[in-house]
């Protein structure tokens, strides 16, 4: 059993357009995920595809089905004995997903469609329709979500109700506010975040980079800066995000009041 | 009609055991309300009762019955013309609530009993058992919390779901985690937010001030020092609450699936 989890971060910088050249990156920076022996490591939002398509013809032609294309043949290759989880432009037979597939051990575990579009990505991309997945990595809880899902504290409560020790989140941010936020939402679910941002500028659209993981208490324990590419990583202790107790009589989760809650479920 | 509402927020050092000085802090607030037109005071939590009580007996002690108790009559007689809130340590029949009354032009108008109750506040008080109330102050729309709710999402939102245009937010911060979270809260239900914070130390207990009010863009518009005590105020219009565009595609609370949150409504 691993009794210390070393998160890896890839902050990269993906090219709308150019497959192969987001390929690289990602054998790349698997490379340094095995000499570096990370256990977890994350990728930004459609890293697969870029982020600005001009089109939804241009995204069409720039995705791929999960998990037989290209780039999810390079993630389940590097997962071997870790967990890789990545942006992929999807393509099924009903249409586009902003979607994250998870790999571990050289095999596809789940993808988790993003639920929460941005902006234009509603021309391009279907919803989305189950809650976001919590899955096991030997001992540990981890629980994903993508980019925008930030800004609804839905999305991150439901992952910590179901268990999730640590929050993976790839990301394109474009807006200012979501690292802040997600302080936020580790220090009120009293779980780990880990937010796996682009850098660079796209037709138009400026990433800010900034990759960061946040302990349970709230503090920033990795931030990457905001031109940079690479692999960063942090060691962390999932169990921490197991004490829920904010004092002696509160229980983070269990003094929750779902019965007067019943507003947040209605249509 | 107003076009602009005056926020002011009275931040103090309630004694505990002494509620004519408590009173008398009030008193002196309204004086003051008075001379700067506010439309909207906000004192901290249990404002009439300090907070730190030896025992649940010394708290029925310093207890009133809402409307009728001193501290209640004092704010009636203060809310001419304007939103009188403040914090009460409320005495019924089946026990004590950690309460938050309204008055308006000299009329009680509802109480909010905090739901979620902080560390030793469960052995002295009952949680209140209703959803958190939004209610009309002329052309606006005012909402009610206390205190530790704010580490609950679930609240403000429920608030701004209510149609909250601004979230009134009388508090006895003790952790440090507050401040930072109600700009979270605003963003993301692009609302404003009003945390009036007591000062002062009792029997071992230390509360830090800092007083605040944010804007739905996250903006801190007012804070006041962590000892000072005295009336804040900053003039804002809540109609800017209205607008949850956050893209031109992307409004805040129609984005919401509440049919993928059921689980924040399981017991």
């Amino acid at each position: 059993m691993l009794s210390v989890l070393r998160i890896g971060i890839g902050q990269t910088d993906p090219v709308v357009g150019d497959p192969d050249a987001n390929l690289l990156m990602l054998r790349k920076l698997i490379r340094e995920a095995d000499a570096n022996r990370i256990d977890v490591l994350v990728l930004p939002e459609l890293a697969n595809s870029g982020y600005a398509f001009e089109s939804r013809e241009e995204a069409v032609t720039l995705s791929e089905t999960i998990p037989e294309g290209a780039y999810c043949k390079e993630m389940a290759k590097g997962s071997s004995g870790r967990v890789v989880v990545a942006g992929v432009c999807e393509r099924t037979s009903e249409g586009l997903y902003n979607s994250a597939p998870l790999f571990m051990n050289g095999r596809h575990v789940l993808t988790y469609r993003k639920v929460h579009l941005f902006n234009r990505e509603k021309e391009v991309f279907l919803p989305g329709e189950s809650e976001p997945p919590v899955f096991e990595f030997g001992e540990y809880r981890l629980g994903l979500m993508i980019c925008w899902d930030w800004i609804f504290p839905e999305m991150a409560r439901i992952l910590a109700l179901k268990g999730a020790q640590v929050i993976l989140h790839p990301a394109n941010l474009v807006l200012p506010y979501c690292h802040r936020a997600m302080v936020t939402r580790s220090i009120e679910n009293r779980v780990f975040t880990v937010t796996a941002n682009r850098v660079g500028e796209e037709r138009g659209l400026s990433f800010y980079g900034e990759s960061q993981v946040v302990a349970p208490n709230g503090e920033v324990l990795l931030k990457m800066g905001g031109s940079d590419t690479g692999l960063a990583w942090v060691d962390i202790d999932p169990a921490r995000a197991d004490d829920k107790m904010m004092t002696e009589r509160n229980h983070l989760l269990n003094d929750r009041r779902p019965r007067l809650y019943r507003r947040l479920v209605e249509d």
